[in-house]
């Protein structure tokens, strides 16, 4: 049994809760520490047992020797006298709750939210991975001029599948020209020119890293403004980047410094990054003031602020942070080009 | 409007619902006829229209023009008067239903069963991407020979992205060995030898395909006996596959088909594939007798028997159909080797 089932043991105790079901592929994989995609239920009564299918029972028993292997048979027998369940629960499910039941979900987030040595090694692994590709790219810049999207993309996969990722943390936005400008476009057939971004992330072990970059391609003046508007932003965040600060409060440092420019700032500075890309703490404007998070050491956020020029291109620049007393440690180290 | 989304609205006429929500993505992208992995709620009144986030909102208009694009404000605005959701509603989202409501859920995943014919043309496109792969892994079996699992994941699924697959349908399952006697073992470091087994799938603009090759790298008597009985009873199955039979039938005939060894075939016969790569009808002898499915024309199943041997090797081959009134299309066209 290791720490995290423990703690989660204590907090089930001290809420008197008797049996948890955990369906959520993300938290079953923080209890098992370690990334298990097939079907499985993990359940909490004075000990932890993990359901999983008959045709891969023999591979659990072989990882996961620290608790007991179940073969699924029914969904009624799991949720028997179960009265913690997770927020994200399908409502399909509650026919099969015979009892009063508590949400467990807040406590399995706030477990989550503080990473753990083990868990800092694999971001810290999965983030260099990233990284590699990212350089890659910024020392090729001549040849990529000549790829389409699609092909940079391909490219970009592979370098990161080679260094153990298992797939990429999200659908990778490599894009370029005017699509840039949407925050989330998907790579297509199109040439690249002008302006390239890349949002890609690596999946290593289960554990996610998120970084981007923006390659201006040729020489504009509107578009070395805007980049060094986004540069200058970074560098404001990191300064007040400690344990201390609040999510809000960054956020809101950010968009002060874009001044005129803040109606560009459409989406929120940061997230937080681990088992899922987008976890907790987020950190945006728009938090109400009870959603709001003091940020603590062991949190893994990004920093990604951006302006969108509508119809024109947009700029991103992103890293990933672990939260530390006095500041913090850059996980992601790709070089940022400057214009 | 689409004709999908006709068909949902005169199904929420016949059912007196008023307004459904859908937030499951997979069920959103069907209605959309389009892959869309942003943030996005659909809802259904008289006509539907499509909540986003702020910043994809540009991008959601440009590309949808055929509904009404709304920037989202709050889930109570989202689900007041709502009467109809999905069984797959996180159990959070409860507490802003204000009505009675109805489960949707049966009638899309009976919409979403046949396939229409712009859904065919994406898994068949899905289906070649990931055949591309599978030939090049026959055609170079002399190299393959030389790489690691990781290596060649990287390579096949370098193939696909290459060819205009998004992303896996799955986590590829490359393996060799003794890992090929479970079903879902994951890609490692070890060497390639003895017996490769490659399931892999494609997804082109949100459609998956599904296809698995086992090769024998080794003269041995045993693999080839057990090759041949999988290869066989794939053909069993194709004899069957048409309009008519029932999805536990033909589980049952190949399963009787195994005689002594039906024991080592651990897992169902197939499964549905659409826009997720499991969805209905699942081809299984462990289906109770009012979950059972009647094949029809224009659903599109995987058939994949396969045997496994406890700390030896595991033999899979997997096809792609689409079910016809007098048999089948085969979609997936790789060559099966024969030993």
């Amino acid at each position: 049994m290791n720490n995290r089932i423990k703690r989660f043991l204590k907090y089930m105790e001290s809420e008197g809760i008797k049996k948890a079901v955990v369906l959520k592929k993300e938290n079953i994989n923080y209890f098992l520490g370690k990334y298990f995609m097939s079907f499985s239920v993990l359940v909490f009564e004075e000990q932890p047992y993990l359901y999983v299918g008959k045709l891969d029972k023999d591979y659990a028993e072989e990882v996961f020797n620290f608790l007991e292997i179940k073969e699924f048979k029914s969904w009624e027998e799991i949720f028997k006298g179960c009265d913690g369940i997770e927020r994200e629960l399908p409502i399909g499910y509650l026919k099969y709750i015979d009892k009063d039941y508590k949400i467990i979900s807040d406590k399995i987030k706030e477990l989550r939210m503080i990473k753990d040595k083990e868990e800092i090694e694999l971001i810290k692994k999965a983030a260099e991975i990233s990284d590699k590709a990212i350089t890659w790219v910024y020392n090729n810049l001549d040849n990529v001029k000549n790829l389409n999207e699609y092909e940079l993309v391909a490219e970009i996969e592979y370098i990161m599948k080679k260094h153990g990722s298992i797939k990429p943390a999200f659908d990778s936005i490599v894009v370029s020209g005017k699509k840039t400008s949407f925050p989330h476009a998907l790579p297509t057939k199109d040439k690249i020119k002008d302006v390239l971004l890349i949002d890609i992330g690596a999946v290593y072990d289960g554990y996610c890293s998120d970084i981007t970059r923006t390659f201006l391609l040729k020489d504009d003046e509107e578009m070395r403004k805007i980049y060094n508007l986004v540069y200058e932003a970074k560098k404001i965040a990191e300064e007040h980047l400690k344990e201390g600060i609040s999510a809000k409060q960054i956020d809101n440092i950010v968009r002060e410094f874009f001044g005129d420019y803040k109606e560009l700032f459409i989406h929120s500075l940061g997230h937080g990054v681990g088992l899922e890309v987008h976890e907790e703490p987020r950190l945006s404007n728009k938090l109400k003031d009870d959603e709001d998070v003091i940020l603590k050491e062991g949190m893994v956020v990004t920093i990604e602020p951006g302006l969108y020029l509508k119809n024109k291109f947009g700029v991103r620049i992103e890293d990933l942070y672990l939260i530390k007393k006095n500041g913090f440690e850059k996980l992601s180290k790709a070089e940022i080009p400057e214009y």
